[in-house]
């Protein structure tokens, strides 16, 4: 291989930092991770990232890497900036790519981590041969990437992609985000475990989730495996409002396929068959047996950092 | 200018077709109409087509011209056909580009009226500084075009920008496509007229409408600019419901602006109003007070066809 064909890949997670050094065919030749929290200033994070990576770079040779990317919650891939991100230690405007270049002397290029995920589907994964697809990520709330003719969708202030945020069931239940019935509300591990306290208050004693305190998505995956009505009805219900909402996505940007990424999406079938049955159902005529439901093909573990690196090649 | 500094536009509409001759910078050079219907065959059409404009060709030069752009409802930019379009006089699938191909000689590129009119405000209009907008055109339907980083979204498919058929009320009226409760049965001439006809059902017979048979969405708009409580209140519904629907397209594709268009949007604040308040109400934060609303920058009569020939040029 020739100079500048690796890329440095950074995810900056609420708890934790995971970075890499990939190459341009998505293998993660280094990775390591350091605590996001504790340190006392953005500054001082920035230091410790650079006291992690320094040794890798040299040993891989400065002169091969291209740049770094970094998927960040809020972070806006036109200023360069995180704003406000509610899930990060640092509050206020931190301009992350002027710190980061400053810091390692190499172009730098941040995203939300759902678009940092789209771009390595893309790049290394299930899209790798699409030009028009969206992924959604399923965890504590939804996160969703958009690619339209082969771009990523960042929209006119860089901040496309919201799907969490689309009205699914208008009046409905109240979000952090100020408004009622966001899709995160009741399509995330937070908003079907929401959905079942809601139902237990109601009733359905018989359930084995019903004595559960706390209760967890992942608990009501295991009762769905094993059998239980309820849990398999709470995958249903909430498998039918993301379909209902995912119908509206494609009579916008009409993808080849939805790539589902992230906890909940492990449920599999419980969660997407319903989701793919409702979609089809409210779909207009014309997308109808078009559009392909495909889980991410990164390994789980290792996604956030290939699609952080690969914002170096896009 | 030098060579190829011509294009023609068609506008192929479900009674008439419109045609011109367009340079660069969107003046019509000269233009005209036939009736789309009342042709014995497509390749009847098309030969009236070509008889209408050679001479015009003839007359500015054939080496100027650099091909033909067409909207017409249905087409399909990938395939160059049009399917199964309700509002045309040919049935089945017609290899629209190929037959215009063969009869011109010039390179031809097809797309919706839609597409087309969101090309032409791109390249002559109100987005001419813009990347990121999307027109909607508001008539007998709604019908929408979405530009995003600088390009029509065609999507995997070609069909992309359905906006009309995004469920705005879930389990509302029924819609010709075979579903319910679609924005356009709310959202256009044909809406707000249904809307008024159920109002009045209901009782209103102090309203100037009560009395109007045939009501159109003009009767409707003239007794709102009089002062018509009921009419003024259709608009506001109207308007609300494109609002609530607008702030879910925002959180997706993330717009500088909505440029209105189509004799619905002649009703100007009345509806533009209430849609702005509806859609600022339901917008997630980080998008509050940037979403521009504007009307078509291009004159009404021209625009179909300033639109179409832009496609000549993308």
């Amino acid at each position: 291989m020739g100079k500048k064909s690796l890329a440095v890949g950074i995810d900056i997670g609420g708890t934790k930092t995971a970075f890499g050094i990939v190459n341009k065919e998505g293998s993660l030749l280094r990775k390591g991770c350091m605590p996001t929290t504790g340190h006392l200033s953005i500054e001082a994070y920035i230091l410790a990232l650079k006291a992690e990576l320094s040794a890798w770079i040299t040993a891989a040779g400065p002169e091969q890497i291209a740049g770094l990317g970094v998927g960040a919650p809020n972070a806006n891939f036109y200023t360069g900036e995180i704003k406000e991100a509610v899930n990060l230690p640092w509050k206020g405007t931190i301009n992350l790519v002027a710190l980061l270049e400053e810091a390692f002397g190499y172009p730098t290029v941040v995203t939300n981590d759902a678009n940092a995920a789209a771009l390595g589907e893309m790049h290394y994964g299930a899209a790798r041969s699409m030009k028009d697809f969206v992924v959604i990520t399923l965890g504590t709330g939804l996160g969703s990437g958009i690619v339209a003719n082969g771009q990523l969708i960042y929209g006119h202030d860089g901040f496309a992609g919201e799907l969490g945020h689309i009205i699914a069931v208008r009046g409905g239940r109240r979000c952090g985000c100020g408004r009622q019935g966001c899709l995160e509300r009741y399509v995330s591990a937070t908003g079907i475990v929401a959905t079942a306290k809601e139902w237990l208050e109601e009733g359905n004693s018989g359930s084995v989730l019903s004595g559960m305190d706390p209760l967890t998505a992942k608990d009501i995956h295991e009762a769905a495996v094993q059998g239980d009505e309820l849990a398999k009805k709470l995958f249903s219900y909430t498998g039918q409002v993301l379909g209902e909402t995912l119908a509206d996505v494609v009579a916008i940007t009409s993808p080849e396929a939805f790539i589902f990424f992230g906890g909940l999406s492990g449920a599999g079938d419980l969660l997407l068959q319903p989701a793919k049955a409702a979609m089809e159902e409210n779909l207009l005529h014309v997308y109808r047996d078009k559009v392909k439901f495909l889980t991410s093909a990164l390994p789980a573990a290792d996604a956030a950092i290939l699609g952080a690196s690969a914002l170096v090649w896009t």
